[in-house]
């Protein structure tokens, strides 16, 4: 089917979607999940002509290990429906009511967006989140999937549609569009009649691309250069619990951090410790001069270090004069993502928290906790850096808006 | 001074600000407005320098009305800034706490944005509208004002400065750049660094240039193409009130209506009344066929009508089959601003405001109650018809960001 027809399809679906009930919505992602279960043995089967094509186009390691699916990572992705529906009705919700003066009454309420277009990279379980998150809060959604992942997406498309189909909803309210050439991507950023928000889900070069063809609004989510901020009041195992688990639970992925920020007056102490617990972990260092002296073997960090997300394992330190250094150095080279402190001294506990523009700032714990699923949202569609409208995990609460009811009896302005 | 320092300084005087106490931010909008005051004969004397070159370079008399400033006015304005001030704190309020199953307490609490830039045209009350909505909000502002306001902005924003200067506030805050060339303006446009929105004030042309340049998330507002649909249980009184009021009251703003649709079983008892009402406000009415059939002297509305907006005594009439055809119409041609039904019939009532997709949905009341101040937000910053960040009056509950701030004791991601 031609791409705007689909985009139409989904926004008069939407109209419908709006007015639906919460138990109906609950009711069809159910459907979905079960469904999701029901053609484990299609999808997997899918999953594998993607893998195998994947190889033949020498896609990397990692790339293969986020497109492969396993009859594990099904039922992850079935159960992380069951957690969506468990979440509160973000639509609805009265944020205010009040009286004009005339005696007309306002109200503040949510309400769904309409159409959400996710655009993707090759990672199948973003389409059940993407889904998920989008039914649940009343919007119908357009699927844009990586072409590495078509086989993959459509059985697991065709999978939810069946869902639907048992359910009070109708099929219409997902659409998937498969990778077609840019142009046609360009297509969906100009669609404002059909579409009311962007977001892309992948790396730097696909948010570049939405963002410069994009009339639509985008929530995109960018990179994350997190930091991990170790005070001198800091405790040892406290210190270094965080920062190996920070680096390299999960080196990949972008509440990683990318650099450790030590006060001078421990850093004689912390980081020849450190340095053990890296080196064991195979984490490559780079340092700034006085991090040189030190330890050893440590290749200086250029500027461009200072801005680089690694996602790998590979970590710059640079040894700090004061509080106030970290946190100047982290709202320069910082992407806002995940940023934290190791203390003990309660005022810079509340200092860093209050001065470092970010999205998550943690005290005495890892970055890598910024998460939809870890902070209780059931899923998320991506994690935002941006401030406007969605700041951190982009779930249930960021996929609506709200719009304002005035109810009056003939009232007119002076 | 170069633009790119000037906001460099706000940039800097925005960390500051962020961390002021919500007294010391009142304290310094109470000096501004007194010093508006007192620096009133200056303003309005070069406010005259405004409205000379205005009247050589043949502004229109609309645009000479709003850039003129006369003692009332002037109170007005300074009277805005004391009701902003008499609004709640929109910054530090816990939005959300909650704690993670591994012990961490989670908050969500709204903060400043940081810098907000708004770009206006030549209306000197949007100068001190921005400076007391983005000061009370935590933020600091940068204003691109209008060439034709130079004189009065430049006055004005003197006042605020010596205002600040007396407060516990840097003067940085405020950062005023006269209009100067294209480039300039897209220098500002692409400062990611240094400002975190964009908000502008004016008509679609500065709009879509804002839009079309700017690399920092923008807060548009855009036209109002707004409707009246009269339901056939509508009450006589109430619908030639509403409809007069909210098409004469101020033809020349957003929230006017330019489209008023009638119910075929009602038209033709309460289209000739209308008539009679539009035509002593001297209202010019364009009409589809069916309302030829009733009303005479009344030109065909075309298909580009429905999409106008006129800002002018002028209406286009429409005769509809149900309140669905209605319905259908304002989702198609509205700009999402503000609609308004007459009815008596609370079932239509509810399908209205439900399926209308609008920031501002009335029911038996004018739509020119879409007001910041109408609304009870003290000032606005224009009115957004996006539904991301901001919908509706851009006051200041819309120049807050949120963070999440997490308090561990060292817990680590298994």
């Amino acid at each position: 089917m031609d791409t705007i027809e689909q985009l139409k399809l989904a926004k008069s679906a939407s109209r419908k979607l709006s007015k639906s009930s919460y138990k109906d919505r609950n009711e069809a992602l159910d459907l979905i999940s079960k469904e999701l279960i029901f053609s484990k043995e299609r999808i997997l089967a899918e999953n594998k002509k993607d893998i195998e094509l994947g190889k033949k186009n020498n896609l990397s390691s990692a790339l293969l290990d986020r497109l492969s699916l396993n009859e594990k990572r099904l039922s992850g992705m079935s159960g992380s429906i069951e957690k969506v529906i468990a979440q509160p009705d973000p639509t609805g919700k009265i944020i205010k009511t009040w009286k004009h003066p005339l005696g007309m009454n306002i109200q503040q309420i949510s309400v769904p967006l309409g159409v959400i277009c996710v655009i993707y990279e090759a990672r199948p379980n973003v389409t059940t989140d993407a889904v998920s998150l989008a039914l649940k809060s009343g919007n119908a959604v357009v699927l844009r999937g990586s072409q590495h992942a078509t086989y993959s997406n459509k059985a697991i498309v065709d999978a939810i549609h069946r869902g639907l189909s048992k359910s009070k909803l109708s099929s219409d309210v997902v659409q998937f569009i498969s990778a077609k050439e840019r142009e046609e991507s360009i297509k969906i950023l100009e669609a404002v009649n059909y579409v009311d928000l962007i977001i892309p889900r992948g790396g730097e070069d696909l948010k570049n691309f939405v963002l410069k063809y994009s009339k639509i609004p985008v929530i995109g989510a960018g990179g994350g250069t997190c930091h991990l901020y170790i005070d001198d009041s800091a405790k040892e195992k406290e210190t270094l619990d965080i920062a190996i688990n920070a680096k390299t639970q999960r080196p990949g992925v972008c509440n990683a951090i990318e650099t450790i920020l030590v006060h001078k007056d421990i850093a004689s102490q912390v980081l020849p410790k450190l340095e053990v617990s890296l080196k064991l972990k195979n984490v490559e260092i780079l340092g700034c001069d006085k991090t040189q002296k030190i330890i050893t073997n440590v290749k200086l960090a250029t500027e461009e270090d200072w801005y680089k997300e690694y996602l790998d394992l590979k970590v710059s330190v640079k040894v700090v004069d004061s509080i106030e250094e970290a946190i100047e150095h982290i709202n320069k080279y910082g992407t806002k993502h995940s940023e934290s402190i190791v203390t003990h001294d309660t005022s810079h506990a509340k200092q860093f928290q209050e001065e470092v523009d970010a999205a998550c700032v943690y005290v005495n714990a890892s970055t890598r906790f910024t998460d939809g699923e870890e902070f209780g949202f059931g899923a998320e569609i991506g994690i935002s850096t941006q401030k406007l409208h969605a700041r951190g995990p982009i779930a249930l609460e960021q996929l609506v808006t709200y719009k304002y009811l005035i109810n009056g009896e003939g009232q007119i302005r002076s």
